[in-house]
Protein backbone atom coordinates (compact mmCIF):
# COMPACT_ATOMS: atom_id res chain seq x y z
CA UNK A 1 0.00 0.00 0.00
CA UNK A 2 1.67 3.35 -1.13
CA UNK A 3 2.68 5.19 2.19
CA UNK A 4 3.11 8.83 3.03
CA UNK A 5 5.96 10.83 4.63
CA UNK A 6 4.11 13.79 5.82
CA UNK A 7 5.28 17.28 6.85
CA UNK A 8 3.18 19.55 9.05
CA UNK A 9 3.70 22.69 10.93
CA UNK A 10 0.92 23.91 13.13
CA UNK A 11 0.18 26.42 15.79
CA UNK A 12 -0.68 24.82 18.83
CA UNK A 13 -2.84 27.28 20.47
CA UNK A 14 -6.11 26.16 19.68
CA UNK A 15 -5.44 22.59 19.86
CA UNK A 16 -6.13 19.97 22.08
CA UNK A 17 -2.35 18.80 20.97
CA UNK A 18 -1.90 15.77 18.27
CA UNK A 19 -3.13 12.87 19.46
CA UNK A 20 -6.62 12.00 18.01
CA UNK A 21 -9.78 12.48 21.14
CA UNK A 22 -13.13 12.05 20.27
CA UNK A 23 -15.19 15.52 21.19
CA UNK A 24 -11.60 17.32 20.94
CA UNK A 25 -10.05 18.97 18.34
CA UNK A 26 -6.66 17.68 17.10
CA UNK A 27 -4.04 18.04 15.07
CA UNK A 28 -4.32 14.62 13.85
CA UNK A 29 -8.24 14.69 13.85
CA UNK A 30 -8.06 17.74 11.61
CA UNK A 31 -5.71 15.87 9.55
CA UNK A 32 -7.50 12.58 9.03
CA UNK A 33 -10.80 14.70 8.40
CA UNK A 34 -8.87 16.40 5.59
CA UNK A 35 -7.77 12.89 4.19
CA UNK A 36 -11.05 11.47 4.05
CA UNK A 37 -12.81 14.39 2.68
CA UNK A 38 -10.19 14.10 -0.63
CA UNK A 39 -10.09 10.11 -0.65
CA UNK A 40 -12.92 8.79 1.14
CA UNK A 41 -10.63 6.71 3.11
CA UNK A 42 -10.05 7.12 6.96
CA UNK A 43 -6.27 6.23 7.34
CA UNK A 44 -3.96 5.77 10.39
CA UNK A 45 -1.24 8.26 10.57
CA UNK A 46 1.48 7.80 12.85
CA UNK A 47 3.78 10.97 14.05
CA UNK A 48 7.19 11.58 14.97
CA UNK A 49 6.26 12.81 18.65
CA UNK A 50 2.61 13.70 20.14
CA UNK A 51 2.35 17.32 20.98
CA UNK A 52 0.90 18.40 23.48
CA UNK A 53 -2.21 20.64 24.13
CA UNK A 54 -0.57 23.82 23.19
CA UNK A 55 2.58 22.82 21.82
CA UNK A 56 3.49 24.13 18.54
CA UNK A 57 5.39 22.28 15.58
CA UNK A 58 7.71 24.12 12.43
CA UNK A 59 7.69 20.26 11.23
CA UNK A 60 6.21 17.92 12.76
CA UNK A 61 6.53 14.45 10.54
CA UNK A 62 3.74 11.83 10.02
CA UNK A 63 3.89 8.69 7.74
CA UNK A 64 0.31 7.83 6.25
CA UNK A 65 -0.53 4.51 4.85
CA UNK A 66 -3.46 5.05 2.03
CA UNK A 67 -4.60 3.31 -1.31
CA UNK A 68 -5.20 6.41 -2.91
CA UNK A 69 -3.83 6.58 -6.44
CA UNK A 70 -3.42 10.78 -6.08
CA UNK A 71 -0.26 11.82 -6.75
CA UNK A 72 2.07 13.62 -3.58
CA UNK A 73 1.72 16.92 -5.65
CA UNK A 74 -2.44 16.72 -6.03
CA UNK A 75 -1.97 15.71 -2.56
CA UNK A 76 0.06 18.53 -1.20
CA UNK A 77 -2.40 21.34 -2.89
CA UNK A 78 -5.79 19.66 -1.63
CA UNK A 79 -4.63 18.72 1.67
CA UNK A 80 -3.60 22.42 2.28
CA UNK A 81 -6.77 23.52 0.43
CA UNK A 82 -8.63 21.49 3.17
CA UNK A 83 -7.20 21.80 6.32
CA UNK A 84 -7.55 24.98 8.81
CA UNK A 85 -5.44 28.15 9.11
CA UNK A 86 -3.77 26.89 12.20
CA UNK A 87 -1.97 23.99 10.44
CA UNK A 88 0.10 23.92 7.04
CA UNK A 89 1.32 20.38 5.09
CA UNK A 90 4.89 21.94 4.69
CA UNK A 91 5.87 18.65 2.45
CA UNK A 92 4.60 15.20 1.26
CA UNK A 93 6.87 12.68 -0.62
CA UNK A 94 6.75 9.06 -0.83
CA UNK A 95 8.11 6.46 1.59
CA UNK A 96 9.12 2.71 2.38
CA UNK A 97 5.71 0.84 2.93
CA UNK A 98 7.49 0.12 6.53
CA UNK A 99 8.17 3.61 7.26
CA UNK A 100 6.29 4.78 10.81
CA UNK A 101 7.46 8.17 11.49
CA UNK A 102 7.64 7.62 15.39
CA UNK A 103 9.48 4.13 15.53
CA UNK A 104 11.79 5.35 12.90
CA UNK A 105 12.74 8.77 14.03
CA UNK A 106 16.41 9.15 15.15
CA UNK A 107 16.73 13.07 16.13
CA UNK A 108 14.74 15.88 16.96
CA UNK A 109 15.26 19.08 17.15
CA UNK A 110 13.30 21.15 19.81
CA UNK A 111 13.23 24.45 20.53
CA UNK A 112 11.78 26.15 23.75
CA UNK A 113 11.04 30.23 23.89
CA UNK A 114 11.18 32.42 27.02
CA UNK A 115 10.00 36.13 26.86
CA UNK A 116 12.31 37.78 29.63
CA UNK A 117 11.34 41.01 30.14
CA UNK A 118 9.04 43.13 32.62
CA UNK A 119 6.42 43.75 29.82
CA UNK A 120 4.43 41.05 29.33
CA UNK A 121 4.55 39.46 25.88
CA UNK A 122 2.07 40.47 23.31
CA UNK A 123 2.57 39.56 19.66
CA UNK A 124 4.47 36.73 21.07
CA UNK A 125 2.13 35.70 23.65
CA UNK A 126 0.86 32.69 22.06
CA UNK A 127 4.48 31.05 21.59
CA UNK A 128 6.35 32.24 24.55
CA UNK A 129 6.56 31.71 28.20
CA UNK A 130 6.73 35.04 29.96
CA UNK A 131 9.39 35.35 32.82
CA UNK A 132 9.55 38.82 34.27
CA UNK A 133 12.87 38.59 36.05
CA UNK A 134 16.11 38.71 34.78
CA UNK A 135 17.61 35.32 34.07
CA UNK A 136 21.55 34.30 34.18
CA UNK A 137 21.55 32.87 30.45
CA UNK A 138 25.59 32.17 31.04
CA UNK A 139 24.90 30.29 34.61
CA UNK A 140 21.85 28.37 32.62
CA UNK A 141 23.99 27.35 29.37
CA UNK A 142 26.62 25.83 31.89
CA UNK A 143 24.11 23.95 33.83
CA UNK A 144 22.73 22.14 30.24
CA UNK A 145 25.85 21.24 29.43
CA UNK A 146 25.67 18.94 32.45
CA UNK A 147 22.85 17.48 30.63
CA UNK A 148 24.25 16.71 27.45
CA UNK A 149 25.71 13.38 26.66
CA UNK A 150 23.59 9.88 27.36
CA UNK A 151 21.98 9.48 30.56
CA UNK A 152 19.07 8.09 32.29
CA UNK A 153 16.60 10.96 32.46
CA UNK A 154 14.05 9.69 35.21
CA UNK A 155 13.83 12.50 37.04
CA UNK A 156 12.95 14.82 33.79
CA UNK A 157 9.93 12.81 32.72
CA UNK A 158 6.23 13.13 34.02
CA UNK A 159 4.32 10.68 36.19
CA UNK A 160 2.51 8.68 34.10
CA UNK A 161 4.51 7.72 31.12
CA UNK A 162 5.46 4.26 30.30
CA UNK A 163 8.85 3.81 28.21
CA UNK A 164 10.62 0.87 28.68
CA UNK A 165 13.49 2.60 29.19
CA UNK A 166 14.41 5.84 30.64
CA UNK A 167 18.30 6.74 29.39
CA UNK A 168 18.10 9.05 26.47
CA UNK A 169 21.36 11.20 24.90
CA UNK A 170 20.82 14.52 24.01
CA UNK A 171 23.54 15.50 21.48
CA UNK A 172 22.94 19.86 21.98
CA UNK A 173 21.66 22.38 24.31
CA UNK A 174 22.29 25.87 23.80
CA UNK A 175 20.56 28.70 25.81
CA UNK A 176 21.27 31.89 23.90
CA UNK A 177 19.78 35.23 24.33
CA UNK A 178 18.65 37.47 21.17
CA UNK A 179 20.32 40.92 20.43
CA UNK A 180 19.13 43.90 20.40
CA UNK A 181 15.90 44.69 19.44
CA UNK A 182 15.56 40.81 20.68
CA UNK A 183 17.75 41.34 24.17
CA UNK A 184 14.47 39.82 26.18
CA UNK A 185 14.15 36.86 23.80
CA UNK A 186 16.11 33.47 25.37
CA UNK A 187 15.98 30.25 23.15
CA UNK A 188 16.90 27.15 24.29
CA UNK A 189 17.41 24.72 21.48
CA UNK A 190 17.76 20.89 22.83
CA UNK A 191 18.69 17.89 20.30
CA UNK A 192 18.58 14.77 21.00
CA UNK A 193 17.96 10.86 19.35
CA UNK A 194 14.49 11.12 21.68
CA UNK A 195 12.70 12.61 24.70
CA UNK A 196 10.62 11.36 27.16
CA UNK A 197 7.23 12.27 28.01
CA UNK A 198 7.62 16.11 29.38
CA UNK A 199 11.11 15.70 29.25
CA UNK A 200 12.32 19.32 27.40
CA UNK A 201 9.62 21.34 29.27
CA UNK A 202 10.93 20.14 32.91
CA UNK A 203 14.40 20.40 31.29
CA UNK A 204 13.62 24.25 31.27
CA UNK A 205 12.00 24.46 34.26
CA UNK A 206 15.13 23.40 36.04
CA UNK A 207 17.01 25.66 33.37
CA UNK A 208 15.17 28.80 34.72
CA UNK A 209 15.23 27.83 38.31
CA UNK A 210 19.22 28.13 37.63
CA UNK A 211 18.65 31.23 35.59
CA UNK A 212 16.68 33.05 38.46
CA UNK A 213 19.35 31.92 41.17
CA UNK A 214 17.31 29.87 42.92
CA UNK A 215 19.70 26.56 42.26
CA UNK A 216 23.82 26.71 41.33
CA UNK A 217 24.76 25.50 37.61
CA UNK A 218 25.79 22.03 39.79
CA UNK A 219 22.43 21.46 40.84
CA UNK A 220 21.33 20.05 37.63
CA UNK A 221 24.06 16.59 38.42
CA UNK A 222 22.13 16.29 41.47
CA UNK A 223 18.18 16.44 39.71
CA UNK A 224 20.00 13.66 37.11
CA UNK A 225 21.56 11.32 39.99
CA UNK A 226 18.27 11.29 41.81
CA UNK A 227 15.99 9.68 39.58
CA UNK A 228 13.16 11.22 41.21
CA UNK A 229 10.75 13.64 39.08
CA UNK A 230 10.66 15.62 42.44
CA UNK A 231 13.64 17.18 42.83
CA UNK A 232 13.61 18.45 39.08
CA UNK A 233 11.85 21.77 38.96
CA UNK A 234 8.66 22.83 37.51
CA UNK A 235 7.10 21.39 33.83
CA UNK A 236 7.71 24.84 31.65
CA UNK A 237 3.83 26.12 30.19
CA UNK A 238 3.45 24.44 26.51
CA UNK A 239 2.92 27.71 24.43
CA UNK A 240 6.93 28.36 24.58
CA UNK A 241 7.45 24.91 22.91
CA UNK A 242 7.71 24.18 19.57
CA UNK A 243 8.96 20.55 17.70
CA UNK A 244 11.49 22.34 14.72
CA UNK A 245 12.36 19.20 12.94
CA UNK A 246 12.81 15.17 13.23
CA UNK A 247 15.48 13.30 11.17
CA UNK A 248 15.17 9.44 10.09
CA UNK A 249 17.80 7.55 8.23
CA UNK A 250 19.30 8.48 4.91
CA UNK A 251 18.68 6.13 2.09
CA UNK A 252 16.07 5.02 -0.39
CA UNK A 253 14.54 3.13 2.67
CA UNK A 254 12.38 5.89 3.55
CA UNK A 255 12.26 7.70 0.43
CA UNK A 256 11.80 5.41 -2.48
CA UNK A 257 8.41 5.08 -4.62
CA UNK A 258 5.79 2.39 -4.03
CA UNK A 259 6.96 -0.75 -6.38
CA UNK A 260 3.16 -0.35 -8.12
CA UNK A 261 1.03 2.91 -8.21
CA UNK B 1 -6.18 68.75 35.38
CA UNK B 2 -3.69 66.22 34.64
CA UNK B 3 -3.28 64.97 31.14
CA UNK B 4 -1.20 61.72 30.48
CA UNK B 5 0.41 60.40 27.53
CA UNK B 6 -0.10 56.98 27.00
CA UNK B 7 2.32 54.46 24.50
CA UNK B 8 0.06 51.28 23.60
CA UNK B 9 0.87 47.98 21.96
CA UNK B 10 -1.82 46.25 20.79
CA UNK B 11 -3.02 43.13 18.77
CA UNK B 12 -6.02 44.39 16.23
CA UNK B 13 -6.72 40.83 15.54
CA UNK B 14 -9.72 40.36 18.04
CA UNK B 15 -10.93 44.23 18.06
CA UNK B 16 -13.03 46.26 16.25
CA UNK B 17 -10.62 49.15 15.58
CA UNK B 18 -9.74 51.89 18.16
CA UNK B 19 -12.60 53.90 17.90
CA UNK B 20 -15.35 52.81 20.75
CA UNK B 21 -18.62 51.41 19.59
CA UNK B 22 -21.14 50.25 21.92
CA UNK B 23 -21.22 46.57 21.87
CA UNK B 24 -18.13 46.09 19.88
CA UNK B 25 -14.91 45.03 21.42
CA UNK B 26 -12.59 48.06 20.57
CA UNK B 27 -9.15 49.30 21.99
CA UNK B 28 -10.56 52.39 23.27
CA UNK B 29 -13.35 50.66 25.16
CA UNK B 30 -11.11 47.74 27.30
CA UNK B 31 -8.52 51.32 27.91
CA UNK B 32 -11.59 53.41 29.43
CA UNK B 33 -12.72 50.35 30.95
CA UNK B 34 -9.23 49.67 32.75
CA UNK B 35 -9.22 53.48 33.66
CA UNK B 36 -12.35 53.69 35.14
CA UNK B 37 -11.55 50.33 37.11
CA UNK B 38 -8.86 51.81 38.70
CA UNK B 39 -9.54 55.48 39.01
CA UNK B 40 -13.84 55.31 39.48
CA UNK B 41 -13.28 58.10 36.54
CA UNK B 42 -15.07 57.86 32.87
CA UNK B 43 -12.72 59.43 31.01
CA UNK B 44 -12.24 60.72 27.44
CA UNK B 45 -9.80 59.61 25.22
CA UNK B 46 -7.49 60.78 21.99
CA UNK B 47 -5.68 58.94 19.81
CA UNK B 48 -2.96 59.76 17.28
CA UNK B 49 -4.69 57.30 14.99
CA UNK B 50 -7.90 55.45 14.56
CA UNK B 51 -6.78 52.34 13.28
CA UNK B 52 -9.35 49.99 11.70
CA UNK B 53 -10.38 46.39 12.95
CA UNK B 54 -7.06 43.97 12.36
CA UNK B 55 -4.79 46.53 12.22
CA UNK B 56 -1.76 46.30 14.99
CA UNK B 57 0.06 49.22 16.62
CA UNK B 58 3.75 48.66 18.71
CA UNK B 59 3.62 52.19 19.45
CA UNK B 60 0.07 53.85 19.39
CA UNK B 61 -0.20 57.47 21.54
CA UNK B 62 -3.03 58.39 23.33
CA UNK B 63 -3.96 61.64 25.60
CA UNK B 64 -5.75 61.12 28.30
CA UNK B 65 -7.20 64.13 30.91
CA UNK B 66 -8.24 62.59 34.16
CA UNK B 67 -8.51 64.20 38.15
CA UNK B 68 -6.62 60.90 39.32
CA UNK B 69 -3.77 61.53 41.79
CA UNK B 70 -2.13 58.13 40.78
CA UNK B 71 1.06 58.49 39.60
CA UNK B 72 2.81 57.36 36.37
CA UNK B 73 4.31 54.31 37.86
CA UNK B 74 1.46 53.08 39.74
CA UNK B 75 -1.09 53.57 36.77
CA UNK B 76 1.63 51.72 34.71
CA UNK B 77 1.28 48.69 36.65
CA UNK B 78 -2.18 48.70 37.26
CA UNK B 79 -3.63 49.60 33.69
CA UNK B 80 -1.80 46.71 32.62
CA UNK B 81 -3.10 44.26 35.13
CA UNK B 82 -6.58 45.36 33.99
CA UNK B 83 -5.86 44.98 30.32
CA UNK B 84 -6.83 42.15 28.18
CA UNK B 85 -3.61 40.23 26.79
CA UNK B 86 -4.07 41.43 23.27
CA UNK B 87 -3.54 44.88 24.66
CA UNK B 88 -0.07 46.07 26.43
CA UNK B 89 0.13 49.43 28.26
CA UNK B 90 3.97 50.46 26.63
CA UNK B 91 4.82 53.66 28.92
CA UNK B 92 2.50 56.25 30.22
CA UNK B 93 4.24 60.07 31.60
CA UNK B 94 2.74 63.53 32.67
CA UNK B 95 2.03 65.34 29.47
CA UNK B 96 1.09 69.30 29.27
CA UNK B 97 -2.35 69.77 29.90
CA UNK B 98 -3.00 70.98 25.96
CA UNK B 99 -1.38 67.50 24.55
CA UNK B 100 -3.83 66.06 22.39
CA UNK B 101 -2.87 63.15 20.60
CA UNK B 102 -4.66 63.24 17.34
CA UNK B 103 -3.69 67.06 16.56
CA UNK B 104 -0.33 66.98 17.97
CA UNK B 105 1.22 64.42 15.90
CA UNK B 106 3.94 65.17 13.72
CA UNK B 107 4.37 62.35 12.16
CA UNK B 108 4.03 58.72 11.58
CA UNK B 109 5.91 55.15 10.90
CA UNK B 110 3.76 52.53 9.60
CA UNK B 111 4.60 49.03 8.38
CA UNK B 112 2.91 46.61 6.29
CA UNK B 113 3.95 43.16 5.78
CA UNK B 114 3.66 40.60 3.20
CA UNK B 115 4.06 36.75 3.33
CA UNK B 116 5.26 36.59 0.03
CA UNK B 117 5.25 32.67 -0.46
CA UNK B 118 3.42 29.92 -2.21
CA UNK B 119 3.06 28.18 1.01
CA UNK B 120 0.35 30.02 3.49
CA UNK B 121 1.30 31.80 6.67
CA UNK B 122 0.65 29.98 10.04
CA UNK B 123 2.39 31.51 12.39
CA UNK B 124 2.32 35.25 10.89
CA UNK B 125 -1.44 34.59 9.39
CA UNK B 126 -2.78 37.35 11.38
CA UNK B 127 0.28 40.02 10.67
CA UNK B 128 0.84 39.02 7.04
CA UNK B 129 -0.95 39.61 3.69
CA UNK B 130 -0.61 36.58 2.18
CA UNK B 131 0.48 37.29 -1.74
CA UNK B 132 1.38 33.51 -3.25
CA UNK B 133 2.94 34.62 -6.80
CA UNK B 134 6.56 36.29 -6.44
CA UNK B 135 6.80 40.31 -6.06
CA UNK B 136 9.50 42.35 -7.90
CA UNK B 137 10.20 44.64 -4.99
CA UNK B 138 12.84 46.85 -7.23
CA UNK B 139 10.05 47.38 -9.23
CA UNK B 140 7.75 48.25 -5.82
CA UNK B 141 10.68 50.52 -4.40
CA UNK B 142 10.84 52.27 -7.67
CA UNK B 143 7.42 52.94 -7.97
CA UNK B 144 7.39 53.74 -4.17
CA UNK B 145 9.98 56.93 -4.72
CA UNK B 146 6.92 58.27 -7.13
CA UNK B 147 4.63 58.74 -4.03
CA UNK B 148 7.79 60.47 -1.63
CA UNK B 149 7.17 64.42 -1.12
CA UNK B 150 4.08 66.95 -0.42
CA UNK B 151 1.25 65.66 -3.07
CA UNK B 152 -2.31 65.85 -3.16
CA UNK B 153 -3.62 61.76 -2.15
CA UNK B 154 -6.99 62.25 -3.28
CA UNK B 155 -6.41 58.52 -5.33
CA UNK B 156 -5.34 57.03 -2.01
CA UNK B 157 -8.17 57.89 0.38
CA UNK B 158 -11.01 56.01 0.81
CA UNK B 159 -14.75 57.31 0.80
CA UNK B 160 -16.98 58.70 3.34
CA UNK B 161 -13.68 60.11 4.76
CA UNK B 162 -13.79 63.71 5.18
CA UNK B 163 -10.36 65.59 5.94
CA UNK B 164 -9.87 69.34 4.73
CA UNK B 165 -7.20 68.76 2.76
CA UNK B 166 -6.03 66.24 0.67
CA UNK B 167 -2.49 67.30 0.82
CA UNK B 168 0.28 65.04 2.68
CA UNK B 169 3.78 64.75 2.72
CA UNK B 170 5.73 61.21 2.79
CA UNK B 171 8.78 61.45 4.14
CA UNK B 172 10.09 58.21 3.47
CA UNK B 173 9.39 55.17 1.57
CA UNK B 174 11.18 51.46 1.39
CA UNK B 175 9.95 48.35 -0.03
CA UNK B 176 12.73 45.52 1.04
CA UNK B 177 12.76 41.69 1.12
CA UNK B 178 13.74 39.48 4.08
CA UNK B 179 17.49 37.73 3.59
CA UNK B 180 17.68 34.06 4.26
CA UNK B 181 14.93 32.14 6.19
CA UNK B 182 12.73 35.96 6.00
CA UNK B 183 12.93 36.13 2.32
CA UNK B 184 9.15 35.06 2.28
CA UNK B 185 8.90 38.38 3.73
CA UNK B 186 8.44 41.63 2.20
CA UNK B 187 8.49 44.87 4.75
CA UNK B 188 7.11 48.02 3.11
CA UNK B 189 7.73 50.91 5.74
CA UNK B 190 6.10 54.25 4.93
CA UNK B 191 6.68 57.55 6.86
CA UNK B 192 4.93 60.97 6.92
CA UNK B 193 3.59 63.44 8.48
CA UNK B 194 0.15 62.19 8.32
CA UNK B 195 -1.86 59.80 6.56
CA UNK B 196 -5.79 59.84 4.91
CA UNK B 197 -8.21 57.13 5.22
CA UNK B 198 -6.86 53.85 4.18
CA UNK B 199 -4.26 55.74 2.50
CA UNK B 200 -0.97 53.63 3.42
CA UNK B 201 -3.19 50.43 2.23
CA UNK B 202 -4.17 52.20 -0.92
CA UNK B 203 -0.63 52.82 -1.39
CA UNK B 204 0.39 49.25 -0.53
CA UNK B 205 -2.49 47.32 -2.64
CA UNK B 206 -1.39 49.72 -5.58
CA UNK B 207 2.79 48.92 -5.06
CA UNK B 208 1.46 44.75 -5.13
CA UNK B 209 -0.25 45.70 -8.74
CA UNK B 210 3.23 47.02 -9.61
CA UNK B 211 4.97 44.12 -7.39
CA UNK B 212 2.97 41.81 -9.68
CA UNK B 213 3.69 43.37 -12.87
CA UNK B 214 0.01 44.09 -13.52
CA UNK B 215 1.23 47.73 -14.05
CA UNK B 216 4.91 49.47 -14.73
CA UNK B 217 6.56 51.58 -11.49
CA UNK B 218 5.30 54.56 -13.54
CA UNK B 219 1.86 54.16 -13.09
CA UNK B 220 2.35 55.41 -9.71
CA UNK B 221 2.68 58.91 -10.89
CA UNK B 222 -0.86 58.62 -13.01
CA UNK B 223 -2.54 57.49 -10.08
CA UNK B 224 -1.76 60.56 -7.95
CA UNK B 225 -2.31 62.75 -10.77
CA UNK B 226 -5.61 61.55 -11.47
CA UNK B 227 -7.12 62.27 -7.66
CA UNK B 228 -9.21 59.97 -8.43
CA UNK B 229 -9.90 56.55 -6.00
CA UNK B 230 -11.13 54.57 -8.87
CA UNK B 231 -8.07 54.77 -10.38
CA UNK B 232 -5.38 53.29 -8.05
CA UNK B 233 -5.06 49.80 -6.28
CA UNK B 234 -7.38 47.93 -4.08
CA UNK B 235 -7.07 48.57 -0.35
CA UNK B 236 -4.74 45.88 0.89
CA UNK B 237 -6.11 43.81 3.92
CA UNK B 238 -6.00 45.64 7.67
CA UNK B 239 -3.95 42.79 9.17
CA UNK B 240 -0.70 43.28 7.35
CA UNK B 241 -0.90 46.76 8.60
CA UNK B 242 0.79 47.90 11.92
CA UNK B 243 1.43 51.36 13.04
CA UNK B 244 5.09 51.59 14.78
CA UNK B 245 5.66 54.77 16.14
CA UNK B 246 4.34 58.66 16.20
CA UNK B 247 6.60 61.72 16.64
CA UNK B 248 5.82 65.27 18.61
CA UNK B 249 7.31 68.05 18.67
CA UNK B 250 10.16 67.45 21.24
CA UNK B 251 10.38 70.10 24.48
CA UNK B 252 8.89 70.22 27.51
CA UNK B 253 5.04 71.88 26.56
CA UNK B 254 4.24 68.34 25.99
CA UNK B 255 5.82 66.36 28.46
CA UNK B 256 6.16 68.50 32.07
CA UNK B 257 4.78 67.32 35.05
CA UNK B 258 1.18 69.07 35.57
CA UNK B 259 1.31 72.33 37.71
CA UNK B 260 -0.58 70.97 41.13
CA UNK B 261 -0.70 67.42 42.30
Amino acid sequence: MPTFKLTLAYDGTNFSGWQFQPQRRTVQGVLRTAWEKITGEAVQTSASSRTDAGVHARRQVVGVRSQTHLTPDVLFRAINANLPEDVVLVDIEFASEQFHATHHAIGKHYRYSIHNDRTRPLFERDFFWHVPKPLDTDAMQRAGQLLVGTHDFTSFQSAGSERESTVRTITFLAVERGRGDSAGCVEINIEGGGFLYNMVRIIVGSLVDVGLGRRDPSWLAEVLAARDRRVAGKTAPPQGLCLMRVDYPPGPALSSPPESS
